[in-house]
């Protein structure tokens, strides 16, 4: 897969946490999201052993295979594999991206998180496909993901790199078209889609100002 | 590396525990019970992260390497591929050894724990290099480890496989004669050696009751 060709199924990732999606399952929150055409979906579950992770991806991958998007696994780089997944999202205290991608096959794909676009060099020189940017909009999510970038910190990123560049971070429906005015590729969201009361709409609006970009996002 | 090689090499595993080593570091006592002949040691460190856990594994491979021993990271497959280890070792919460063994190369080794015959043999089906075995003394380590099956549930596993069968759970320089007697083909110690006043001392007796079997354990 070319950059480009990565950069358009990255329109949109959908990243799962079952306590947003509560009451509803994730497996409910994600075939919704899929059947509105959300182009990429990321396992992610701290809590979780490697075998529950692996449980739920087995759950959600044949699901993601039958919608045409690509499915990766959060920091679990053996459950991705065991699993078949399209990829991994490795944070900084995961596993280094050049240690990984000597020990997965080559067209793996390893994604990985910088605000910073001298990093975000770097990592794509140790063989990141994508990178996931933020925090673009202050978040309760993830109260630890450092400070906010906002749309100029994401726009740098974005134009140091040919890597696809994902921006993360309290970005809801209202906000995606003046990210989508950035040289980021796509968006990744957690509560917006998984805490989403009508999720079919929400992922609707978050895809409809990437339209104008080339490429099919499946 | 045949069964039997494999065998010898693993007549004492030393876990690591930071806590049961502390005030002194992992490395200084794997360090000593390398020097007094433990033919393997397995990284464990539940709370590490991912990135903590291969700077613990960057620091102890060369010492293993250095000294002819095999070198396992518990649970973390990614880490341990990351590494370059010999190996893993997998519990019940880990990844299941079948979706394992088609996900790493042929010749990594991959040890799993039962406490029961007819598992083991499922797990030696599956891939299963090797077999962690207990509880088999009341240990303070993991006290969820398990119900206390003594050394005649060691014995009826180890002879219900032909991969090498590891006794696990207290066991002490006093009682590895007793452990010696059955089928097992040697022992995995956590608290034993990382916790020993005289690590040295400690290893020379864990090791001394399976110097009658044949093979070299480096």
């Amino acid at each position: 897969m070319t950059p480009a060709e990565l950069a358009a199924r990255l329109r949109l990732i959908v990243v799962t946490d079952r306590h947003a999606a509560a009451p509803r399952s994730v497996v409910e929150v994600v075939q919704a999201a899929l059947a509105a055409g959300a182009p990429a979906i990321q396992l992610r579950d701290k809590e979780a052993s490697a075998r529950e992770l692996l449980e739920g991806g087995r759950a959600l991958l044949p699901l993601a295979r039958e919608a045409g998007a690509l499915f990766f696994v959060n920091d679990r780089v053996d459950v991705a594999l065991a699993l078949g997944a399209d990829g991994v999202h490795v944070g900084p205290a995961d596993l280094p991206v050049g240690a990984l991608r000597s020990a997965v096959p080559h067209d793996f794909l390893i994604g990985t998180s910088t605000d910073d676009p001298e990093s975000a060099v770097a990592l794509e020189a140790d063989g990141a496909d994508y990178i996931g940017c933020g925090t673009v909009y202050p978040t309760a999510t993830k109260p630890d993901a450092g400070y906010v970038i906002g749309l100029e910190g994401l726009d740098r990123v974005a134009r140091a790199v040919s890597a696809p560049v994902v921006g993360i971070g309290g970005i809801t429906p209202e906000r995606a078209s003046a990210v989508a005015r950035t040289a980021a590729s796509g968006i990744a969201v957690v509560s917006a889609v998984m805490g989403a009361a009508d999720v079919s709409r929400v992922v609707g609006a978050l895809l409809e100002p990437w339209r104008g970009r080339s490429g099919s996002p499946r």
